[in-house]
C-alpha cells in the first residue's frame, strides 16, 4: 500500500490515534484548516470521547467535518487490536502517524496500574508492530513534561534527566514509551520519531464547539476553573499556597490547545526534511509560567464569572513551579506558542459557556 | 476455581511459565523433587524451548517427568494470549505464578527492542490480567541484577537505586517490570510479590539431564566455556583484561542453577507467611565473585579438558565487577547459596559432556 510519495510537501495520509480526544481532535482540525490536501484518519476507542446516538462518529470529530466540509476516516477500535489497526493501514495510503491514543489520569493511574500499563505501553508497542508491517517510520508521540519528574532547574529543556522519581503509572508510562522509541530508532535507522512533550495544554478551538471535554470531575486545572465559573461545579479547589512562588500556589506553563496543535503539523513537516532521522524530543510550551491565582484572576476578566475557590493541602506528587524551555522546538520546528493568556481563557470560556455540559447536549 | 487453600503447608498447583527455559526447568524439577505434593503445570511458547519430533512435552519437561515419575502440565501457547492463558486458570487450581517466559538475550535486544518489550512487557501485563481474573495474586518474578545498571558500591544490596543508565531493551524490561509491579502492588494489596534478581546463573541438574541449551553462540560464560571444552567451540573470547579486578578481566557472582531454582521454592513458602504482602525485591546470588580467568581455570580442573581462549576488547555496556549482598535472602527467605564453584563446574561438565547438542541428539 505504500505509494512513491517522498518529496518536501505534506504526507497525503496521516493516522491519528485517540484524534477524538482533547488534543487529538484539535490536530485534526488544525491539519484540515492548514492544509486541506491531505487525508486525516483517525482512529480512538471512544473510552474518553463521546458519540451521541445514531451518529457514526463520535462528536469532535463530526463537527470538525461539519465546520470543514472535510471528510474525516474514522474506526472505532482499540490500537491494541493489531488485526483491526492492520485493516486501517490496508485501506489508507497512511504516511505517517501521531499518536495519542492513551489514558491520561495522573490520580487514576495510581488505582488502575495495569490499565495504564496496558494502554500506554501494549497499546504502543502494537501500534509500533503494525507500522513496520506497513513499513510506515514515521511516528509523532504525545509525551508530557511528567517524565522530567521534579525540575532539577528550570526553565526546562530537552537534556533534563528524564525517568526519575516518577510517582504516577501515568508519567513512568509516557518515560517507558520514550525509552522504546529510543531504542527501536537505534536498532533501526529508518525510524523517525518526535516526542512532543507538552506542558499544559488548555483552551478551546475558535469556534468555541470543540474543547477539552473531561469525563467526572476534572483533573486538570482550566476545565475545573471554567466548570466552577459556568456554575456546573461550585467552587475551585486550590491544592496548596504555601509553595516557593509568587503568590504560593503551583506555577504552569499553559499552552493553548491550538499552538499545541500546530505545532504536531510543524512535526510532521520535520518528516519530509531530507536526512532527517532517529528520535527526537521536543518540550511544546510558551516559556512562561502562570499561578493558579493568576489562571483565577484571569479567568475572570474573560468571562466575566467570578471563580470562588478554596485553598486545601498540598496534593502529593505536585510540584511547586514548571516551565519550558522553548528554543529546541524554535530552532528544530521553526514553531512558537503565539497564542496569549487571555486568548486561553476567551477561547476556554466560549467552549464552556456553548457547551456547559461538554459535547452531550442534554 | 479458586479453592479454600490457605494454610501454612504448599500451595497445591503452581503455573510456571517459561516453564521449558533454563531456570525455569530446573525450578519445576526443584519443586517437584522436594515438594511431591505439589501440581505443576507450566506454559512456554518453545521460542527458546526443544521439542523433540512426535513428542507433545518439551525435552527438559519430558526428561523431569521422567526422572521424577510425576507428571507436568504443559501448555505450549505464548501469555500474550489471554484466552489461551485463561483457560489454563480455568483448568487448573492455581495458586501462584514463577513468571519467567520473557526474552533475556541483552545484545538481541538492541537489535530487536520491540520483540523484547512486547514479549517481556506486554506479556507480563497480560499475565496480571489473566491472573486478577482469576484472583491469583501471588507471583515469584524472574528478574535480574541488570536493573542495577553500573553499580555504585560492591556488593550490591536491594537498596540500590535501579533503571540507571541502562543500555539495553532486556534491562530496561525488566526495570520496568519491577516498577509496574511495585505499583500494581500499591494499588492493591491483594498483590503479593517477590522479585528474584538473579546473579549470574550457571550449573546444571545433578543428573546432567537436563541444563542450559542456549539457540547460536553463547552469550553468556559459562555455556561458552563448557562448548569450548567440549569441541563444539574452537576457543572462548575473553572480553577485555583491562578491568580493576584480581586479574583485569570482568568479575561476576555466579550462582548454581540448583541453588536458584530452590530460592523459588523458598518464595513460595513465603506467600504462606501469615501478614506477608507487597512487592519485595530479593537479590539471589553467592555474594561471592569469580573472574572470567578463574572460572576458565575452574572449568579446566572439572573437565580435565583444556580451554583455549583469547582476550578480545571490552563488550560496550559490560561492567567490571558485579556481585550481590546476600543478607536479605538470608533474612526473608531463609535461603542461602550452598553449591560452590566446583559444583557449578562439574555439573555443567556433566550436562555438556553428556548432550554434547544440548537437547537436539543430533
Amino acid at each position: 500500500m505504500r505509494s512513491g510519495f517522498e518529496s518536501t510537501a505534506m504526507p497525503q495520509s496521516i493516522l491519528i490515534t485517540g484524534g477524538a480526544g482533547y488534543v487529538g481532535s484539535h490536530t485534526a482540525a488544525a491539519i484540515i484548516e492548514k492544509q486541506s490536501d491531505v487525508e486525516i484518519v483517525v482512529v480512538d476507542n471512544l473510552h474518553n470521547a463521546y458519540r451521541a446516538d445514531g451518529q457514526k462518529k463520535p462528536e469532535p470529530i463530526r463537527i470538525i467535518e461539519e465546520m470543514t466540509g472535510k471528510e474525516i476516516y474514522f474506526y472505532d477500535l482499540d490500537i491494541r487490536n493489531a488485526k483491526a489497526l492492520s485493516r486501517v493501514f490496508e485501506n489508507h495510503d497512511i504516511d505517517c502517524v501521531i499518536h495519542f491514543a492513551a489514558l491520561k489520569a495522573v490520580g487514576e493511574s495510581v488505582d488502575k496500574p495495569l490499565e495504564y500499563y496496558q494502554a500506554n505501553i501494549s497499546g504502543t508497542c502494537t501500534l509500533f508492530e503494525v507500522m513496520r508491517k506497513y513499513e510506515v517510520y514515521k511516528l509523532v508521540y504525545s509525551s508530557s513534561c511528567t517524565v522530567y519528574g521534579e525540575p532539577e532547574k528550570l526553565p526546562i529543556n530537552e537534556g533534563h534527566p528524564t525517568g526519575k522519581g516518577l510517582t504516577s503509572p501515568y508519567g513512568k508510562s509516557k518515560f517507558f514509551c520514550e525509552e522504546i522509541m529510543k531504542d527501536l530508532c537505534t536498532s533501526d535507522k529508518k525510524w523517525m520519531v518526535i516526542s512532543l512533550r507538552y506542558f499544559n495544554p488548555v483552551g478551546a478551538h475558535k469556534s468555541g464547539r470543540i474543547g477539552e471535554d473531561p469525563s467526572g470531575i476534572p483533573n486538570n486545572l482550566m476545565p475545573f476553573i471554567a466548570q466552577v465559573a459556568v456554575g456546573r461545579l461550585n467552587e475551585l479547589m486550590v491544592f496548596g499556597n504555601d509553595y516557593p512562588t509568587i503568590d504560593g500556589t503551583g506555577v504552569r506553563d499553559y499552552i493553548h490547545v491550538q499552538d499545541l496543535a500546530e505545532g504536531h503539523l510543524k512535526a510532521v513537516k520535520l518528516f519530509q526534511q531530507p536526512g532527517f532521522s532517529g528520535f527526537h524530543a521536543v518540550n511544546l510550551g510558551t516559556g512562561t509560567g502562570y499561578s493558579v491565582l493568576q489562571m483565577v484572576s484571569a479567568f475572570e476578566k474573560a468571562s466575566g464569572r467570578k471563580v470562588p475557590y478554596k485553598i486545601v493541602g498540598r496534593r502529593a506528587g505536585d510540584i511547586a513551579a514548571n516551565y519550558a524551555d522553548v528554543s529546541l522546538s524554535q530552532r528544530l520546528l521553526g514553531w512558537r506558542a503565539i497564542r496569549t493568556l487571555d486568548d486561553m481563557c476567551a477561547d476556554t470560556w466560549r467552549w464552556q459557556s456553548n457547551n456547559p455540559n461538554g459535547f452531550k447536549k442534554s
